[in-house]
């Protein structure tokens, strides 16, 4: 058995309920009957008080459906199980948020949302996780008409953590954001968060393509998300796939799920000192090797901590959701480039092997809560 | 401010997820992307290994609708909050059970019981909780037939602890089961438990009775619930409310919701040695003095940790948690009936003021997942 397996089978879940507070015949009667019932007096006069009198405050539901499953894909909700747990407990040790993972047994979107209406009297916000998009990105419009404090990890989370690393990448190379061109491949939640935050951010120039190819105005069957994102990118109406698109980009962002997507002949079509986010998991787009064989000077980042410059978002939601708990505020294009500026910044010397901090760096997490406690 | 809502502001929740594990830059890739993928691959081949690999096998729902919260009854989902949170605690505490509080934002039966469906693949039990019967009993229904593993706090619960208790007070004051006659106040989720146990458990005669008075057969507007108890009950077909009902009873329940029910002239009324267990929670039906009054000899039990004998479900749900997840069992009356005999049991010379064990006895945990364990 491998290693994962056997951790897991051994720990039987990453996470616990744990009381917070010794109980004993003497406290018994305040904690519990008779004396709780005051407690369920004042809620019941005043909802709101469950966030002054229970955990409430602090809760978070990670919600998914199981349909786009840490290196399965669609599939049943058990399976993204381990991944939920993982979640709950980077939320819990790096920001103290006691995450609910919850997998649904159902992929319709009227249930999904319909679910969390009625499982948001014990929350004070939800993450939305690997779920397929454009579902995934319709439940997050209707969540947001409906005033939920959300999160969509897999969008902005990681649209969050592509802007902080490439903002220092381009440091290191002397290019700027304004001037480059961007490949993106994958368009799901990721390429569409992406597409927001540097659209927004001010890059002009990018290009996405999908295993359709490469996206364009009036491509066929596409939904109005893959239509948004063609209406702001590939200016030039170029039509092709992955070597069209990558031809002459100064950074490749690989959100495709396709592992060794890229060769090295598809890096010698890159601008001079490319930079390679290749995030994918479990498999990165391209692995260092394929690059070093053509470009001296280069920036590759990974999802994975197997490699330096881990783009992940778990550089991003701990924060996140204590700040948006905290502050009960909502996410926002704007505060999300604030957030991928300030996360930049704790970089001070940005090299090749050192774009973004390391996930367990302390000061993400009060960093982000300020973004988001200043945010107005 | 009062201790209980202070301890409860200073809380803000009375539990916490946390990791089971210390997470290092050196496990993370086991634990999270990219091992974690092994896991999610072998659970979408086989659902059932989500029992092996993560915490569903130990993890419970605590379902509630806030239909019938304690001390106020049918209110907003929030305010049950508190007290399956103070649940959660104790199966956490008692048992080692992680219990996840989950009040929704629903009154419709129907999705309480889609929403169960929907949040199945994270548990290996539910709990129902603080739901107004007739609808709980019906989810009930619904659940166990549909084959998932369910329990019942207010009616199996309770029913499991009052027969516990019976026995025991039967012994102390000289009577027998098959011969005594019963007064139930109240014929809700609890008092239908309670006749099911002990019609099961080979009691003859009972009499129930609830704010429309005694329940008899044919009555108007009762429900198929109602109508099974008056089936099994009131075989002299006897009319009137609490003082016909009374009259001459070896026992009286109160699992009525109404506090100070009883006085000590209704006390008079009842045989020798008169058995009061007094359960509902906040206020009993009546308080020691009232019986004092009149009687020398008398067991009172009442649903609060204020007095000796506390007739309460913290008895038997933890144990029955413990049991039901690590043997995957369901419940039915023969292994209330038995868990009933084996708590009894533990108490080695019953007497008035310790005709239960207390809810932190060690034994009982033990003592009831043997009985779930070698239940056939």
């Amino acid at each position: 058995m491998s290693k994962a397996l056997d951790i897991h089978r051994k720990l039987k879940g990453k996470i616990e309920i744990r009381p917070k507070i010794k109980v004993s015949k003497r406290n018994l009667g305040l904690i519990y009957t008779p004396g709780v019932v005051e407690v369920t007096r004042e809620i019941a006069n005043n909802p709101e008080k469950s966030y002054e009198y229970t955990g409430r405050g602090n809760n978070v539901a990670i919600i998914t459906d199981g349909s786009r499953t840490l290196g399965v894909g669609n599939t049943v909700p058990e399976a993204s199980l381990p991944v939920m747990e993982g979640k709950a407990m980077f939320l819990k040790l790096l920001a103290g948020v006691d995450a609910y993972p919850l997998c649904l047994n159902t992929k319709s979107k009227e249930e999904i949302l319909r679910t969390i209406e009625i499982l948001s009297p014990n929350f004070g916000a939800f993450n939305l996780e690997d779920t397929l998009a454009p579902k995934s990105l319709e439940i997050m419009e209707e969540l947001r008409q409906k005033d939920f404090i959300v999160f969509h990890d897999d969008e902005q989370g990681v649209a969050i953590v592509v802007l902080a690393s490439l903002l220092n990448a381009l440091k290191v190379v002397g290019k700027k954001l304004g001037k480059i061109k961007i490949c993106v491949a994958g368009a799901g939640a990721a390429g569409y968060g992406i597409f927001k935050i540097l659209n927004y951010a001010g890059v002009k120039n990018m290009i996405f393509f999908d295993a359709k190819g490469i996206i364009f105005k009036g491509r066929e069957g596409d939904n109005k998300y893959l239509k948004e994102i063609a209406k702001g990118t590939n200016f030039g109406n170029l039509r092709g796939a992955k070597i069209e698109a990558i031809l002459g980009a100064d950074v490749f962002i690989g959100v495709s799920g396709v592992g060794n997507l890229l060769k090295s002949s598809d890096i010698k079509l890159m601008a001079e000192k490319p930079i390679i986010f290749a995030i994918s998991n479990p498999n990165p787009e391209v692995l260092p090797e394929e690059i070093e064989k053509i470009a001296k000077e280069y920036i590759f980042a990974s999802g994975s901590s197997n490699f330096k410059n881990q783009i992940n978002n778990i550089i991003v939601f701990p924060g996140v959701f204590r700040g948006l708990l905290d502050y009960r505020k909502k996410m926002d294009l704007a505060l999300e480039l604030k957030i991928a500026e300030s996360i930049a910044f704790l970089v001070k010397q940005p090299k090749k092997n050192k774009i973004i901090p390391n996930p367990f760096d302390k000061r993400l997490v009060k960093t982000i809560t300020l973004c988001i406690k200043n945010f107005c």
